[in-house]
């Protein structure tokens, strides 16, 4: 089973919505990298089993995101956020018109 | 039954993970803002089996965002780029360093 950023990124958000065991197993795997057989160890079930949870959490945040795109929609505010911060950077340095129309238009462009 | 600004809210981001006729009750109900008369006419069930389905679904939703708090998250942002927008509109009209640095810690704080 490969580790996946993607999978922690979505955890984060959606983590909330999984089982308890589910939230577990995908923590001590993705967050405390420990193997399929140190967690089945430490929460007492079989290896298949912890295998079976991480897989059925992994694609239910998948299709939360799916069905919501948030997380897809907050990282293109965070983009935004960034460009706008280094535009008003350069403009600590010098003012210049069209960079401040810049941070206007995605400003505008970010918020509904 | 009382009709709630906050649920059309939350039915925008969390919608998507209501079962079919959930979101058909409340879509007919805040939206379209038919009765729970003309619901059950319309969907061909009971009046009390809309009202059941709109409730356990105001519920669910409610309980996502407790969970997962990502409409205050968005709209924590959503205030956060207009006070940007309209900082930037002010430099529009006349450089102030200040207002610069406004923008950028305002930036600043809604990102990660």
């Amino acid at each position: 089973m490969e580790k996946n950023i993607e999978i922690s990124l979505l955890f984060d958000f959606y983590g909330q919505l999984l089982k308890e065991q589910q939230q577990q197993t995908v923590t001590l795997y993705y967050n405390d990298d420990l193997s399929l057989s140190e967690i089945a160890d430490q929460l007492n079930i079989t290896r298949q089993g912890v295998r079976d949870s991480i897989k059925r959490a992994e694609n239910l945040l998948f299709s939360y995101e799916e069905k919501l795109g948030l997380m897809k929609r907050f990282q293109k505010t965070e983009m935004g956020l960034y460009k706008i911060e280094s535009l008003a950077e350069e403009l600590a340095d010098g003012y210049d018109k069209n960079t401040v129309q810049q941070i206007i238009d995605t400003a505008k462009s970010l918020h509904e």
